[in-house]
């Protein structure tokens, strides 16, 4: 089978030195390569400079990228040149880049001239006034090199990135689509319900849901979760990395 | 000699999967650290997760922090249990934390009921509500495990943190202070100016002025410039380290 795998956790440049980082050791990903690795299965594992990754070999072809937009054109080109069986996406993404940056001074100064500016606005207006406001300021490019440091409060505008789940069913409708989801501190049934609606949204045959506090050095509980309704669990990398695996050759079978 | 040397990047956390991170590989701080350590002196080395650091040997101290309060309180530490002969402060530190975060409708609904409480305020004095209501809002907790992502637009607050280059002095008024600067695609001129300014805001012996877009993989060009006025340039990481020991050494034995 050709196997796509994301992993590692993407990057957002704040300014020539800062970045916004999504973090993930890329520990989970590495074991679910090496297990498709080791039946035989050609790799494609596109990951981020911090993460650890299967060992160079043969049928492993190895991407590195920084950013979500980095992910997006490098999905799109590999989709380009390839249907893959399936598609493991558990690279840790970031839903927001940076947009703009300002000193508190230098917003307030921005946000009090462009009220003035609609000063014959109804208080009562003041929300809808606000939203034009702060669309105007976010888009107000700073172009600066690095961010100022000579101020008390900072504030970062960031804007939404593509979502990268969402265009893997429409450019590779013949794969067999795995999403994962990773919450913080819910109960079992909430990560249920929040995986579930990941898969029917983006369309993924199966979704990995996960919880950061059910994470630690030697456990890792996750939650296999089927498009025919379907729940696994497993309580290691390991046997996450086999329960996919399994699923999705026993999957790719039936299929055929 | 006993040396102290911080090296790699501080992270600031935005929530639990996300943080705002402070570039550096370390690979500057490790060979200043090694060239000390070749020349029989004790070296304790405060870094960070992500960086390079010099291998492990008897006359070296490794301390691993992640935030910029993380350092100031290990520094804090040290320093009651040791007066050092010299510190270099190579670490790329965090001038912010994270205060808070809104997506872009929290915030406005906010601004507006704070607005609206002050709606007899005339627009003239709307800077300075402005300033009043953005301190209310900043100080709002929003006690958020996971940053919202269901909006198009995020505001991210950010507070100034503890300056730490500006306490070695006070703490440790008997060592030789190496303080670092890096700008971005500056003139030598300006890099010279701001160098001096830091150097004697914050009484360091020594600042080892460097520009980003003049260091490459083999390149590294760093001006060390003195209290006195003197200025050494280097071109590499290697050059910068044995500068720094020399200048350290000679001045530590004029001292006595």
């Amino acid at each position: 089978m050709d196997i796509l795998i994301t992993a590692g956790g993407t990057s957002e440049k704040i300014d020539n030195v800062r970045s916004i980082t999504n973090h993930s050791t890329g520990r989970l990903g590495k074991i679910i390569g090496e297990a498709f690795l080791a039946q035989g299965h050609h790799v494609t594992y596109v990951t981020t400079a911090q993460a650890v990754r299967p060992n160079e070999q043969q049928a492993l072809t190895l991407l590195e990228i920084e950013t979500t937009k980095d992910l997006e054109s490098t999905l799109i080109r590999l989709f380009e040149e390839k249907n893959y069986d399936a598609i493991i996406h558990s690279m840790a993404v970031s839903d927001f880049t940076t947009e703009t940056a300002f000193s508190e001074e230098q917003f307030i100064q921005q946000l009090a001239e462009k009220l003035m500016i609609d000063s014959s606005t109804s208080m009562s207006d003041l929300e809808q006034t606000l939203k034009t406001v702060m669309n105007e300021v976010g888009q107000t490019s700073q172009n600066q090199k690095k961010i100022p440091s000579n101020t008390d409060r900072l504030l970062l505008f960031l804007k939404k990135n593509p979502k990268i789940i969402a265009m893997l069913r429409e450019k590779q409708p013949q794969a067999i689509i795995v999403g994962f989801k990773l919450l913080v501190a819910v109960s079992e049934e909430e990560l249920i319900t929040v995986g579930q609606g990941i898969l029917e949204k983006n369309h993924c045959d199966f979704v990995l849901a996960n919880d950061l506090t059910k994470i630690t050095q030697d456990q890792h509980d996750g939650l296999l979760i089927a498009a025919d309704g379907n729940l696994q669990k497993a309580h290691t990398k390991a046997e996450i990395a086999q329960l996919i695996r399994k699923n999705i050759e026993e999957k790719w079978r039936n299929n055929r």
